[in-house]
């Protein structure tokens, strides 16, 4: 592995314990043996998205990619922030995705709302798995953002533990509120076109508090960036870089 | 104007006081005359970018877009934040000034550091500037983002008033560090290779604190939004609604 860089830190679903022998799928096998010109010998990072981190060596690098776990670690999860996003205009949901998954945020939650939906959802839903695996390589996280089928705000509420806090990004509400460093929280943030009164009147009787996160009209993507940004910033002791 | 959108919001350099006559530009002039169908008589409101919306009345659609200012609101900003950010990977700067604009950062300020300089500023700064607009208008805010060019590293430090405070994006920094609601503020974040030890050694010596954004390793560009979020989230009284 170049010395300058950062050791390689692959996503691999099927981890194995500690001795156990992992084969490459073709695009993690060609980024450790083409970009990052890895030799028989070398170690890298591998992760299954669930909260493990695996230190391992590389064994093959022929047609098949192989390495044997020498060391793993569990990486518990202090707190899950959720995301309930009603749709943003066209692709703006790409980069939101990127960014959510990079911050750490545990679920992005699709809803919809009487104003928008989101269209092409399976399709779509392909492409931000991909880009959610990217920024968990890149972020060197040990959890990787889920992405769920689209849901009813009427039959969110309905499901939600209300002992979970719920924030709702909203104009009107307070300023200043404060993250937790401990305990889950689900963010709600309304479509481009907004929650008409009617579902705000909802989300607020279900219990959650309204948090106004700028002086400014932010779009929807914005404001489910800003939510998210919000509550990374309580950070937790769990240190990601070493591995 | 449509009845339920809100009302049309235009940027304009050369506003005119109470009174005065204000001639659009080709784009707003599409803008308010095709995308939001308005008639004379109808009212729309226009920013000059630093710091004055005013009320005014459609008086011609023809060749020549045409409205009288009916009213004038100053709006001072409260405080600042400046962003130092060095140089993001390709593209990403792109959808970074957006952001920014939309949150209300008064200035993008690129940094060149030794692992990274920004490349052909000129040319991208003018599709900034455009993005920053439409960024303005879709916020309705009232300070546009201003994009300055860029400057070593050494030289900001050298120019920068201590007397303001400055926070460096850094994963080794102290976490729940507070926003304030006033008072002006530099947030630096380094480029996509990050700053060298020396580097960042020359910043803290500054004075700069050192902020812990969130437990993954952000990008560049994601770091430098959630210092923008972080600081706007320590909102205002400086409501953006109803004119």
């Amino acid at each position: 592995l170049p010395a300058d860089a950062a050791p390689a830190y692959l996503f691999v679903p099927a981890l194995q314990p500690e001795g156990g022998r992992v084969t490459l799928a073709d695009e993690p096998a060609h980024y450790l043996a083409r970009v990052c010109r890895a030799r028989v010998g070398d170690f890298a990072s591998l992760t299954d998205g669930v909260g493990t981190v695996a230190r391992a060596e590389v064994t093959a690098l022929g047609s098949r990619v192989e390495l044997v776990v020498r060391g793993v670690e569990r990486r518990p999860r202090a707190r899950r922030l959720d995301l309930w996003c009603g749709a943003p205009e066209g692709t703006r949901a790409d980069w939101l995705v990127e960014k959510l998954a990079e911050l750490g945020i545990a679920a992005l939650q699709p809803i919809e709302t009487s104003r928008a939906t989101w269209d092409s959802f399976e399709r779509r839903a392909a492409r931000w798995r991909r880009l959610a695996e990217a920024a968990l390589r890149q972020s060197r996280g040990a959890w990787a953002l889920e992405i769920r089928a689209p849901l009813a705000l009427e039959a969110a509420l309905g499901a939600w533990d209300r002992m979970t806090r719920g924030v709702l990004a909203d104009v009107l509400g307070k300023t200043g509120v404060a993250p937790r460093a401990s305990g889950d929280c689900v963010g709600l943030v309304g479509p481009a076109e907004g929650l008409t009164g009617d579902e705000r009147s909802r989300v607020l009787d279900a219990g959650f508090d309204p948090m106004r996160l700028s002086d400014n009209r932010l779009r929807s993507e914005t404001a489910a960036l800003a939510v998210a940004c919000w509550w990374a910033g309580a950070v937790t002791d769990g240190a990601t870089d070493g591995v």
